[in-house]
């Protein structure tokens, strides 16, 4: 079902330093930035060494990520994987008894479909799907 | 300087029942499972999706696992990287700034060498480094 991996995502409480400790001090290359206003957040895409990373950041203080932070503190937040075709694995996962964060897909970064998997089904693990279109 | 992504490793309550949830219903496979008594841990290694995962239980209720839970609850832990030669990663990380659980590297599953990047150095990630020998 899941096709590959996608990304990896890090909950950071400041995306500019945390930019410059990825790539100027572990050697990740800086793919892009993007500021996702609707969702609340700035993000960095890092890759290198096969870990496709995205650096998330809070920039309301009040979305999911900044709750992830109060909660957990900053660190790994999901995984994401793609899938062919996102509403067939979601029917599929929910007959599992998968839960999702959300009934239906939405349009995430690039206009792709995403849907996380609540991390109380998997037993503490976000799980993002990503439907390229 | 990361060769590639050894693993993504996720702190785990009930490493049975998370098993038989990433096999049974997230569609992974089960390559192998391991106890590491000296670290008080059980493990499970799966792959799928370009996502090698070990997911890690503590057993003595008292480890750096079993703290993690307690501290964040479980979920991702850590990222696993190989590097061709773990004393002179550890060295160039070093005066990078970057600051390690431990001064030399330890065995990890396997016998191969591994260490990790404390995750205050990070911003909230915890690296492991490993050398395969």
């Amino acid at each position: 079902m899941f096709v590959n991996l996608d990304h990896i995502a890090i909950a950071v409480k400041n995306l500019d330093e945390s930019i410059s400790i990825y790539t100027d001090k572990l050697g990740f290359e800086l793919v892009a930035e993007e500021e996702l206003e609707e969702r609340g957040l700035r993000l960095a895409v890092l890759s290198g060494a096969g870990a496709p990373i995205e650096l998330l950041e809070d920039t309301t203080g009040e979305g999911t990520v900044a709750k992830f932070i109060a909660k957990h503190g900053p660190g790994l937040h999901h995984l994401a994987f793609n899938v062919e075709d996102i509403g067939k694995a979601m029917e599929e996962l929910k007959a599992r008894g998968m839960e999702f964060t959300t009934s239906e897909p939405n349009k995430g970064a690039g206009g792709k479909l995403i849907a996380f998997i609540h991390p109380r089904s998997t037993g503490g693990l976000m799980i993002e799907l990503v439907q390229k279109i």
